[in-house]
Order: C-alpha cells, then structure tokens, then sequence
C-alpha cells in the first residue's frame, strides 16, 4: 500500500521539492497550500492539490479524514520575517494558529510523524555558531511563532506520544522560489531587481551575514527524514556552513545573472547581524552529500529565474503597525 | 487630568480587584470582558464596563481611539492549564491572538505602560525554586501561549519602545474567583465540591506540591507597579513562598469551609508535580507587606464563598482532542 503524505505549503518553494522527493519515493501526496505565496506551477501534477488554508478547519478535518496520512510535512508559513514586527496578528494566525489546526488534526488521526520546518529565526542573537542545545531567544513575532509550533510538538509528543521532527533552516535559496516578494528572501530579491534592470537594495552596511544555502541541500533530507529512526524527535539545524556578506551576496548574484553589481544601500533595519549555524547533529544523523556552492547554485537558479521572468511584488495589505515600517515597504508596488 | 487604564479581564477575579485598587488611585477605569469566566457583579460601579473580546479587533481599537489610554492592565485569559492540551486552538486564539490585538493597538496608540499577567506555568518544569533567570521551558499549550506574549512584549518593546512589566502568578484564590469552573483553580472547585456536599477531587495521589497566594498578595503590587521605575521592562514572579501539597489544601480548604475532609482520587494526570517560585526580585522593588497565610485566607474566602452558593460548571463546549481526556471532564456536569 502507499504511503500518503500531506505537504502544506506544497505549491511553495521548499515545499514543492519536497514534493518531488516524496513523489519520487513513491508516496501519494496531497498538497494543502492557499496560493498567497505560492504558484499552482511548482505543484508536481502527480501529487492531489488542494487549494485553500491551514486556518480553514474544516477543510483539515476532511483531508485529514478523506486520506488517513501517514505522515504530514508542515511547509505552509509566511516566513517574512523583518516583516513581521508589522503584521503580528497575521503573522500569528498564519504561523501558528495554522501549525496547530494540523497538529490537532495529526493528533486526532494518529500519523506517524509530524514534520515541521522551524527557521533559524528561533535562536535570535545568540552565541555563534547557533547550536540546538542553545536556548531559543527569538526577536521577531516570525521567530516567536514558530518557537511557539515547536514547544507545542514537543508537548504534543510528551501528551499524546505523536512523534515530530523539527527542520531549521536558513536562507534557502534556489528554483521555484518566489522572487516577487519585496518583503522575504534576498537571494530572490536580487534577481527580480536585477530583471527589472533596478539596483540591489541593502539595509544597512550590507556586512550582516548569513549562510545561504541550496535547496538541493535540504528538501531530499527533510522529505527523506521520516525513513531515519534517529531523526525521529529531534530538532536539527539544516544549511550551509558557508557565510557571506550581503554585499558580497549581492556580487554573486550579479555575477550569476551576469550583469555588473548595482547596489543601493537603504536605512538599516532591525535585523539580527550575524547568523550560522552548527550542523553536526544533521551531519550525524543524515550523512549528507558535499553541499552545493553559491557559485554553482546562484548560477542554477539564475537560469530558472530568466526563464520565467520578473515578477511584480503585490503589496501587503493588511499592514498592522506602521510605525518604524522601512519606507520601501511603504512605496506602493510598480 | 484622570490617568486613564483598561483593565482586560476586569469582570475576571485577579483583575476585577485590579480594577478596585485602580480606582483608588483615581484612574478613570474601562473594563473590556466578555464574561466567559468573569462576572459583572465582581465589576465596580465606578468602572466603565465593555461586554466584549479581546478577539475583537474593531472594538479594541474604538476603545483605544475613545479614550487614549495611558496604561493598559492585560489580565483577560482563559486559565485551564490543564484543559489547554485538548483545546489548542482555542487557547492560542484566546491567549495568544487576543493579547497581540492589544500589544498593536498599545504601539499604535503609544500608551505609556503595558501590564501582562503571564504565568508561572511559563517554567514547565525546571530546577526549583523557580526564578525569573531561568529559561522557561512550558509544558503545556497555556503556558507556552503566555511565554510567546512575554516575548512578543519584550520585542515590541525593543522594536517600538513600549514599555512593559510581566507578572507570573501562580495559584492565586480569593475573592471573586469562579469557583464554577471545574477545570480550574483548585481551592475554588474544592469549595464548590463542599457547597455541593460532593468529595473532592484529587488528580493522583496529591503529593504534587503548590504555593497558594492569596489575591491580596497580587492585586495592589500588579495595580501598583507602573508607578514603579525599577518595574518597568522587569519580570517578576509574584505569590506565597509557603508550599502545601494539594492533600494538605484539601484539609485546609475543609477547616475553612467547616466541613469533614472528604477526599476522592482520581487518575494521576499529566501535570507539573511541584513548583514554587524565588520572589527575591520582586520583595527587592516592591517591598511587599507581610504575607495573608493560608488559613485566614481560605476563612475570608470561605466567608465570600458562602453568602455566594454553589456554582455549577458549565461544559466546556469545543474540546478539540478528546484522546487522554481525564474522564472527570467528559461526564456532563450536573
């Protein structure tokens, strides 16, 4: 019999490999995802796609019902993370509310695993390199949400013996990626300013670092993950051990697009400064290829990216505060 | 001019005698409760009453544009801890979702103090006594929910500026306390299960240990603490250093209510087994007043209790996970 498997978020970035990887493992897959940051396009036309919401209850209850998964991945998330000062309410509902309508729905239909991609943005600033044994300190409502999803597994797990298995990652990068989003992802960002013949914008000095990691990288292991007994209730840091500097991100990118560096440098914003990750349990546990470089992967998906084309960024309608909102965020979109 | 408050909750039992000590310092007072716990008979005349949501996020802000509030007391919470496993959305929207409203409505309005009751469920179980260095660890949907309004509050603060002070109570009884909701407040459901000339319900043996806090060891500090310099952006444990054991407060609680101890057992529960809290910090800036101790506290609750009747308890109405239900909360009440 097949394994069924439910992937929110499957219409978006990481979700949609995800998808493949599970498709390519030979399970039924049944995508839950409500197209705000995703495209119908990225969705494998072998897997069922559902469109509509985590927050619709009902719906859960039917999928969860009409399809006894075994296993739920849980990508669905609005993971602007600068951008969730402002949208707190939103940001709430989307990121956590969301997360437990499944984790209810998983608890009530006994799946075998929840899989549940967390963020770096959990640990705040903390010590470098960023380690699971480190208390999380989130700084941002983004952070905190998904903070609040991952006690909850945890709790759900100690209460109700329903297994999980948590996924940080950060700064992925690569095809299917929504690059018409002013407010997430930088990589993207760059690419659709760069199309639009526009400069690349930086907040700040442009030396926060990050390490920007392929995707290629992470969605086989997290969709491979349920198949490894020791990956079972565990939370891992997955990505890069290599760090750049925006601004030396934004070279990579031009060079990838092939077109001379543009940069314009905006006000900085409250941003934790330096991020990177310890990956030694991942390591351990799951034995990974040699990671993708930035060279070779900006490169891949600056190919993807041509072919498709710009994309215009909607604005966010429903911003909740607007105080100290960054001003290229107030601009309406063109 | 009037220094002007909403207190959230304030038809509650902590925050109706929130409201009363308020009043005394001349705050022109505006209770929003929506009266699913609370009562308005608990609520001073000399308040302005609100019957309505902290999910409402129309009428938070007609409130806050009416009447520009200068400190905002958060004391509106549905506090079953130990309900909360089977009811998680409900929770989060409630505890979460609710106090966001306000945290936005606050940093839009730049009121000058933001007042939260978080718990001391925060902890979940950790090295005893409990103090405000530790990280916290919740253990449970309610306090995880607390735990993601401190942080999201210490953000705000960071990012906006707004000021706040959290308080973490842990097992206040007294006056005005609902003694009608057989899900939570143990010395209120023992009184009721007395008026009732029913047993008393222990879950487990009732070695599980607790300091119970008389409501005027909470009330006037929390009423108080903006006034406070050495408060603001602190966090505090509040309550009795005296730990009983929940046996012993049944004994206690009968003496008080002049009746025969008579005590039925029930099934052991998931639960924190002992917490007690190191109140250094607070005793330091508010150099509280002695101690009410249990005995007399219980004797003026009794006393209240009494002129008061019995309660009966209303069925929680969505339980959303009926798996490990204690079964004393799936028979109808009568």
């Amino acid at each position: 019999m097949k394994i069924t498997s439910l992937v929110t978020g499957g219409a978006g970035f990481i979700g949609s490999h995800v998808v493949n990887h599970l498709l390519k493992q030979n399970h039924q897959v049944i995508v839950l995802d409500d197209l705000s940051g995703g495209d119908k396009e990225n969705v494998n036309s072998e897997a069922l796609f559902y469109e509509g919401s985590i927050l619709d209850v009902t719906l859960i209850h039917t999928l969860f019902d009409t399809y006894k998964f075994t296993y739920v991945y849980h990508l669905a998330a609005y993971a602007a993370e600068g951008l969730s000062h402002f949208i707190r309410n939103f940001n709430y509902q989307n990121n956590l509310i969301g997360s437990v309508n499944l984790i209810n729905a998983s608890v009530n239909y006994d799946i075998k695993c929840f899989v549940f991609t967390s963020s770096i943005a959990v640990y705040g600033t903390n010590t470098l390199p960023l380690v699971e044994t480190q208390f999380p300190q989130p700084e941002d409502p983004y952070g905190i949400a998904k903070y609040a999803v991952e006690l909850d597994l945890i709790n759900a797990h100690k209460m109700f013996g329903m297994d999980y298995i948590i996924f940080r990652p950060h700064n992925v990068y690569g095809r299917h990626q929504n690059i018409g989003d002013k407010y997430r992802n930088v990589v993207g960002i760059f690419m659709n300013q760069i199309l639009e013949n526009k400069p690349l914008t930086i907040f700040g000095d442009g030396e926060q670092t990050r390490a920007f990691t392929h995707i290629d990288d992470v969605a086989p292991y997290i969709a491979n993950s349920v198949t490894i007994p020791e990956a079972c209730n565990t939370i891992f840091n997955i990505g890069s051990d290599t760090v750049y500097s925006v601004k030396e991100l934004a070279i990579a990118v031009s060079n990838a697009m092939q077109s001379e560096p543009n940069i314009e440098q905006l006000e900085k914003r409250e941003e934790v400064t330096h991020a990177y990750a310890n990956h030694a349990k991942f390591d351990t546990v799951f034995n990974p290829k040699k990671h993708i470089d930035l060279e070779m992967g900006l490169l891949e998906m600056a190919k993807w990216v041509k072919t498709h084309g710009a994309r215009s960024s909607k604005e966010f309608q429903h911003i909740e505060i607007t105080k100290k909102l960054p001003s290229s965020w107030r601009k309406p979109a063109k």
